[in-house]
């Protein structure tokens, strides 16, 4: 009888007031609960700070401010917020004991309560509190007229101190507002470390003072000036984001190579000459590791970019080495006869540490892919964990082994957003996995992780979509309890975080549109959204095979830049199959077959569109072949009758077949499951 | 028979391809004859450069094949141009003749032919190629498979060598991203000034060397850096277009005088302070004509700006002086009975007169806006006209008496796209109007137009949308024959410019979106979409009066913002009841009555919207008001009754109120006019 009363008496409180499953937030608190009643905004609503934070927490504050009133419209009163309590009657009381510093292992911490009359964040230092204000904004709910915060008590702090989104510049230059609204974007998901992937074979992106050549010879004209390097180390700064840059070498050198040839591998007659590559895929340009001047240009060119860094790590690259050259070069392969280097990797270890008292210099650790490590790399570096199954290697081996031998680790394999693989791959994707016995202190040396947007398929108009929503899930992974992983639970919370991401100038809904007018060449575009929300972009970089159809500037305004992993209707569709497959209910029976029947109208649709739409003529052989399996399962389940089962197979090869469009049928698994175990 | 012989002959000519008609080219070119043939686009379309170009031809070439391509997704083959005669063999061949100057009356005229196998673009200079380049981008067709470009012989150049958008950067500041956006809108349109209004009451936004406190306490950390200033300067050369700098003074100065209180006007005891104003409005704030340190101080200021601008103008504002600060101070009053200044105009001359050798050292004129013409002012300034019967000015009065008294002259009058007034009045508001009549002299003094883009209620996501599509309808007014003004061509045509100015980043269709989602709380936003297709924004800055409901950091998320002139469904609306006040058919009838019901169902759909967005509250009265009258209409137009005129006035009396949604029923007109001609 008391347990009936309890649970009654919970049900009550449930029903009366919010559940936590109702909440839409990302990365999720490590602690929540919520209490009784709710905190309701009006335009009085004010910000206070206390404490002795750094500045950064008054432009987090003001944007804070901003966003919540473009969201709201209320007009709220509160203009700039630049000192310390200038309104101590403000609701919210933001305190921080300290100043933050960017970097590893800082607290990040925060705790955040919400009464009917009052908030409070407290935090040890403002990046604390900055996560605090994100929290909260996710918090905001509203009904009919007004909005209002659930009460509530929040404790959190990350589970993983290195949570980071690494973007190529190089193969595709992204200017200074993409960077910077993907740094807004990392902000509110709470992550902290922003790679810049600044050099590679396609071009040079940094200006150097003191090395002018590279950028007026390697870059097209596409690079960053030293202001706006400094102006997005700011801009990240403010939003709690260490910069690390990377300039990746002795590989994918063919940029700095066509500036200066004179320290590159190959062996010529005459004059060598490097060009900076317009394909994708892995070049042979290979830095000369036995020329002095090789280390002379390194060294300097370190002294242009170091001091524009204020982090402590530089990320040299170190991966994709070839050998060709190396091995091509008589000269070289002496030297490592008379130095007793083994192999190649013995000989880019030396080089590798040729480069660690460079950065030492100015006060800076080197990071680098997980090929330099090599027997004799120093403790001191970072090794980024990249390679898994693809190229060959245990997933996440590199950085187990990093972490036993003793190494600071950060993991990228199953964070290549670029592979364009289903959010789950991503989302369960654990630096730490439960399988794996660390000791304590080789956990403490698995830092984090790292989302990587390569940039050979994305240009402004597209990267975004590439990134979010399903960086999200990322971080998620990063910040939150290891046992979080209902893929229910997160599709539901990223369908409000993708559209809330819009706030803070992420493109990736609104160019998606803007793809499919062009397209469409400006008619109604409802259907090929439609057929876009069943289709995917094709997978482990199969789109661009050998890097050879795309070059560097290939058209990316096509159909498989409007479509996204994660194909919302292939969703759907799974459940209608799964559901039915289950109980074959006309009405579950019902469910599915509309499915086919909109594929067939869909079919249709785009025929008629694509008599004025050029760019719709690749995409009609797919939908063909979706539209001729749906009206066979249409046949079949209206008349109940069995099917020619190699008409069904040669029909299910065509919608298999390699389309045109760089685009796949991401239907297709679910359609298989149901022929296969309805047996038609 | 001869004559119908040669109808016949033109007719089947016009069958067999083309009509100039069926082209959506904007500004529409001075000469264009469609030949035969078509010129079929392929994979191998290169490009070729030959004479004595500015390199800024290389740049727009390279932006045509990329455009050309993202447009086509063709894989054009040719990457970068950057240099003369590189391709011989291509088939479109560009001539220029010399380097082009940017600056006013230069030569800017092109030939474009194009056959079935070539196409050249002839010129004197870069800047009229890169015009045939925009006109040859508007040229492309398309059938169902493949794109060509029509035979045809243009030959064009502009009607006014000043054709300008003006942006205020001040009251919102506007970052780099979108100033080069509309840079590049601009040249699509054939634009060549781009006027930048750096400063005013609401902030200091040019960082300067030589006076970092006007940033640094004058702009709330919104300003261009030298170095951005710099590259949009380059930016905008690249494109053909000016930039001409705008400081103002004497008047709207409140954030100058908040870095420098001491060469202010106001009489205060002890310390002069002003502080950068957050609302709109004419403020008080004004230099010190009397004090030298004034001079010293804007000299220094001027040495500081006008290095950064190549341009020969510089504009010193010189609006809206209101005097008070003048009138109030007994040592100013002085000062003019001293130097025998009849009135604060006087004054104000002799304040203008003290900058033109500031100028002049710099090798630059001044230009002002209209007040700055009086009796004494210097021939060699340029006046801008600006007021108009709002002001209780003649439209355009002080242009024609500008051109008369000897000054070159600029129209913003009836080019003000802030008041938000429908396209007509811009498109047809023209410098030089038949009944004028001025001598050849005269004219030529009458050197074009700009549009004026004040930023008080616009953000950098809602400023595109303002100022496109409607200034291309003035770009044509400043370019094309002073002949067109066929409204139904123009709105045809701007309906593909529209579109196609997405492929250059403007932002105003995608943004919409945007709005709407957030007030829509992420629903679907398919009604409010259409509601806003039949709303428009408060008129002549009526959404805003006194400049108080809207300060500088206030939402501009709202309806009104994803709101424009010229609502799309209005016009619909306006046509079909024209139709059927010529016509009282059963299907004209019908299709009145459909937008009634339309709009019934509308207003339903919004109130069930608006039980989880409280944003769609502020709509709803507006919506029931026109439901209601939709009702009424409907019940009369079906049971052809008489209605009550005494309801029927209260009801659109009601359509009329002012919605605190800050917007107007568009569609209210046509409205009134069906009620009052059928006499219902």
């Amino acid at each position: 009888m008391k347990y009936i009363l309890i649970l009654l008496f919970t049900g009550i409180i449930a029903n009366a007031q919010m559940q936590t499953t109702q909440l839409d937030l990302m990365p999720w608190p490590q602690n929540i609960n919520l209490t009784e009643g709710t905190f309701v905004l009006t335009k009085n609503f004010k910000v206070n700070i206390t404490g002795n934070p750094n500045p950064r927490i008054f432009i987090g504050a003001t944007n804070f401010i901003r966003r919540l009133d473009g969201r709201t419209g209320l007009f709220l009163e509160q203009d700039f917020i630049t000192q310390i309590n200038k309104s101590p009657d403000a609701e919210l009381q933001i305190n921080c004991v300290r100043n933050g510093k960017i970097e590893i292992n800082e607290d990040e911490s925060y705790q955040l309560t919400i009464t009917s009359n009052k908030i409070s964040i407290n935090a040890t230092n403002d990046l604390g509190a900055l996560h605090g204000l994100e929290t909260l904004l996710q918090l905001i709910q509203n009904n009919s007229t007004s909005y209002y915060f659930p009460a509530v008590e929040i404790s959190d702090s990350p589970r993983f101190t290195w949570r980071g989104l690494m973007i190529d510049a190089a193969r595709h230059f992204q200017p200074v507002d993409v960077i910077k609204r993907n740094l807004d974007a990392m902000a509110s998901m709470k992550m902290n470390v922003f790679h810049w992937h600044l050099a590679d074979d396609q071009g040079w992106r940094i200006q150097l003072k003191n090395h002018p050549k590279l950028t007026e010879i390697a870059s097209d004209g596409n690079f960053y000036t030293q202001e706006e390097i400094k102006s997005i180390v700011k801009y990240a700064d403010e939003r709690g984001i260490l910069v690390i840059p990377e300039i990746d070498v002795p590989g994918h050198a063919s940029a700095l190579l066509t500036a200066y040839p004179e320290i590159g591998s190959k062996v010529v007659e005459g004059k060598m000459t490097y060009e900076v590559q317009r394909n994708s895929g892995i070049f042979n340009a290979t830095l000369d590791p036995t020329n002095p001047k090789t280390y002379e240009i390194l060294s300097s060119i370190f002294d242009g970019v170091c001091p524009l860094f204020p982090s402590n790590y530089f990320h040299i690259g170190g991966d994709e080495n070839n050998g060709k050259e190396w091995n091509a070069n008589p000269a070289i392969q002496k030297f490592k006869q008379d130095n007793n280097l083994v192999n190649n990797h013995d000989l880019q270890t030396y080089f590798n540490m040729k480069l660690i008292p460079m950065l030492k210099k100015h006060n800076k650790k080197l990071m680098g892919w997980e090929e330099i490590m090599t027997e004799n790399m120093s403790k001191d570096a970072i090794i980024h964990a990249w390679r898994g199954t693809n190229e060959g290697q245990e997933a996440g081996g590199a950085l187990i082994k990093a972490a036993k031998s003793g190494y600071n680790t950060v993991l990228s394999n199953g964070y290549y957003i670029d592979l364009m693989l289903g959010i789950e791959s991503h989302y369960l994707n654990d630096p730490l996995p439960k399988k794996i016995i660390l000791s304590p202190e080789e956990k403490a040396r698995v830092l984090g992780g790292e989302a990587a947007m390569w940039s050979e398929l994305v240009t402004p108009l597209n990267i975004d979509s590439r990134i979010w929503p399903r960086t999200a899930a990322i971080a998620e992974r990063l910040w939150s309890n290891e046992e979080l992983k209902d893929m229910k639970s997160l599709r539901k919370r990223l369908k409000t975080i993708s559209f809330r991401l819009e706030e803070l100038g992420i493109t990736h809904i609104r160019n998606k549109d803007v793809i499919l007018r062009n397209i469409s060449n400006n008619q109604d575009t409802r259907v090929l959204n439609d057929f876009s929300n069943l289709c995917e972009p094709l997978k482990n970089y199969k789109r661009n095979g050998g890097g050879k159809k795309y070059r560097m500037h290939s058209p990316l305004t096509l159909f498989a830049d409007a479509c996204n992993a994660d194909a919302s209707e292939a969703y759907d569709f799974e459940i209608a199959v799964n559901n039915y497959l289950e109980n074959k209910s006309l009405e579950n029976q019902k469910i599915v077959s509309n499915f086919y029947r909109k594929w067939i109208a869909m079919d249709a649709d785009l025929i008629s569109l694509s008599t004025n739409a050029p760019l719709i003529q690749p995409l009609l052989p797919l939908s063909k072949s979706l539209s001729d399996v749906s009206k066979q399962l249409l046949l079949i389940m209206d008349k109940n009758e069995k099917v020619n089962p190699k008409l069904m197979a040669d029909l299910l090869e065509k919608c298999n077949a390699r389309s045109s469009a760089d685009v796949e049928l991401a239907v297709l698994v679910s359609l298989k499951k149901l022929i296969e175990k309805t047996k038609i």
